[in-house]
């Protein structure tokens, strides 16, 4: 990111001396993405100093960059003709891409401001529900009938006004069904005349609106494609999903994983304000807080047993605590296998014969460890023992929670990400803490 | 996923009924991801069946589709000259992904029996670093000499014998440098006789042969580009990575992301052989066990004070629950924002703060919280006092710790997802206990 970083000092100085003229130079010839990071990484006002200095084309380009919620401050603190001036020169699915991040009082305001036909197109598209392939497809497709030859074709594409994003010719009936598809690299080292239905590929993987793009990113992945049509009902074509827009769902739902299984809210970047994310934070904490009450009454019960014997206090936090690694591992591997696609109910029985192996085996060696270590430090046999035993059972519940809570929550329907420690380490924790205290104060006369 | 699950639903009825020829014809219709997927569920011993009905071409196909270890079992179980006269039907570049992920003997046994040219390109890539931009690269692209005119082009494009993954024509000097790229959409568009350094971006991001694969990702993630040129140090044209490359090193990286956060290797799947995964596991959970053992040393100085009052220990595990969840939120924002990019140097400062003010706040929201609840149910409020400042303080360690450590790991050149619970709520888990226990030991006259 060397470039990045030393536009980002140019425009930094440049803004410092007031050389705006200069800034306008400068930016007019870097890559939007560049200009875009920059700009998150200012000052808001210095950002929309530099916002301004763009011509339109690149702030379009800039803006669709952007992501919430520098965007929303941006578009905030500027002009609502200004912006749509700007929107009405992105292509729509772009223009989607920014609106949908704004309070729906002033994205309304600006969808009004701007040209009528590009307004509805946009307005076509956001009716389709957030997170679907609706909402990611673009209508800037090249689509030529199934019998035309490969020199129609080609003048078809010369006329089409299309980016060059496209690297498919989709090929269609005569009721606009998508019947195929040719890579531009085909169709270049055809024969003129050839009809395209000789060169098409017949079986193309399609997805339909309403289809999650979570699903959209794993055929991309699964069939190796870099665009995804989009058919209705019937099958007839209506966009194309382009592999950059996978990309970025590959890319946040990744964060989301990442994130919920930290226990925050899955679209937190480190640059948000932090009165942003308070709220979400705070959530978490306080859930969490709860389940640590939990686990404190479970202690609760055994506080005569502590008050005979404090030993007990010192040694009870480890079995929670390797209860709490064997499961964060656990429903780690479970919840990215259920993401990859490679965590199905046919391999359940196989993942949780596994994990149990695994609780057995890595809890034993764990277990000896630990008595060993207690039994050196405190010279109590049996406490040891009881310690290791503590700590074996509880490797086997941490199998099982760490396995069957995410497959349930992926039954429900709900993320099964949001399995992270702060709900699952609850059940590890309150065994272990029962096991432990409960065996020892079962045998507390021996103890004494 | 549907079709792979019928696809596995027939496979195995076929299996079972022995009809061989069936099957090798459903095989040959299907996609070999779908096949491949199938192989990776199918008991080790049935799919060497399924492999084996496969046709030379498609096996390959099936081959650079799985992964490490059903790879590895899958080849080990078949013959290597087999092995050999699939891989010389595979581009040098699948090859190499079937050849690393096996044992170094074995890979060398198959490449000596394949064709010699084929094995010489392979070990040529081989050389190169895994995770390196090298490894990835794949030497069949297209390039054109800068003095070309379209319709040139076209015809170099038609004669060459590069797959059909090829969207860009590369264009170089007379020395094979790379001095820009043309979509193959625009070539399509271009008069046939305009020279092809008129239509040509000059701007062309590239990379190295040992840039490495984490970078050549985000590089494509933000300037959005389908293809990355691959060049020597004198910007000599050498190799070019396409995408769907990319987004396999997306998708590994976030899975790494993902579980060495949890406290897991990095590369491990649902269907991994648990004895495969039996060390790496057991390495995480001893390390646990060590910072567990830690953070008991310092329960046990204080052991003569929760003797003398035995609530301690009951409240004592909720401080570094807490710490715990703080922590590992803020290291997870961190460590994802580091992976993305957002997380530099330049911002560590604005972090810290956000931080350090979000630890504050819910740090004292949670702190009332608590010591509400314990004054209720133990009725001591000094103890409830103790207890909440505990938190605030121990909320302001984890935002500390879970800010700067992944970066100082970032720093010292090591993957900061390393920065697991496991290893820095020891941090938390020693403050809590020690600012509790410590405090309520300097107080226990005021407490009993």
């Amino acid at each position: 990111m060397d470039d990045t970083e030393r536009l980002a000092e140019t425009i930094k100085a440049l803004l410092a001396e007031s050389r705006d003229e200069r800034l306008a130079d400068v930016l007019e010839e870097a890559h939007p993405a560049d200009v875009s990071r920059v700009i998150r990484e200012l000052p808001p006002d210095e950002g929309v100093r530099v916002f301004r200095l763009l011509s339109r084309e690149r702030a379009g380009a800039v803006l669709s960059e952007l992501d919430d919620p520098v965007l929303r401050e941006l578009v905030g603190s500027l002009e609502e003709t200004e912006v749509s001036r700007i929107l009405d020169r992105m292509p729509p699915d772009h223009v989607v891409e920014v609106v949908e991040e704004l309070p729906r009082e002033q994205a309304e305001g600006i969808l009004e401001l701007m040209e009528e036909e590009k307004s509805e197109e946009v307005q076509e598209l956001l009716e389709y529900r957030e997170g679907t392939a609706g909402r990611l497809m673009s209508r800037e497709f090249v689509a030529v009938h199934e019998r035309t030859t490969v020199a129609q074709a080609i003048e078809h594409i010369r006329k089409a006004t299309t980016g060059e994003d496209a690297f498919y010719v989709w090929v269609v009936d005569g009721h606009e069904h998508l019947v195929g598809l040719v890579p531009l690299h085909r169709l270049l080292a055809a024969d003129p005349h050839t009809p395209i239905s000789a060169i098409r590929n017949e079986d193309v993987e399609s997805v339909t609106v309403d289809t999650d793009q979570e699903e959209v990113a794993r055929l991309v992945q699964h069939y190796n494609v870099i665009e995804v049509p989009v058919v209705d009902a019937n099958r007839r074509l209506l966009g194309t999903i382009g592999v950059e827009d996978v990309i970025d769902v590959i890319r946040e739902e990744a964060t989301e994983d990442i994130q919920r299984l930290g226990g925050v809210a899955g679209d937190e970047t480190v640059l948000d304000p932090p009165r942003a994310v308070f709220g979400k934070r705070l959530v978490w904490r306080l859930v969490n807080l709860g389940t640590a009450v939990l686990a404190a009454s479970v202690i609760g019960l055994f506080e005569s047993s502590i008050q005979a014997l404090a030993t007990l206090a010192v040694f009870m936090p480890i079995v929670a605590s390797m209860g709490g690694i064997g499961t964060t591992q656990t429903a780690t591997v479970v919840v990215r296998g259920i993401a990859l696609g490679d965590m199905t109910s046919s391999v359940l029985r196989r993942v949780l014969g596994k994990e149990l192996w695994l609780g057995l085996t890595t809890g034993a060696a764990n277990g000896l460890v630990i008595a060993l270590i207690a039994w050196l430090w405190k010279g109590q046999i049996l406490l040891s023992l009881i310690l290791g035993v503590a700590l074996v059972f509880n490797m086997l519940v941490a199998a099982i929670v760490g396995t069957l809570i995410p497959m349930a929550l992926k039954t429900f329907r709900v993320d099964p990400a949001i399995a992270s420690s702060v709900i699952i380490t609850t059940f590890t924790d309150v065994c272990g803490f029962f096991s432990f205290l409960g065996l020892a104060t079962l045998l507390i006369r021996f103890l004494l």
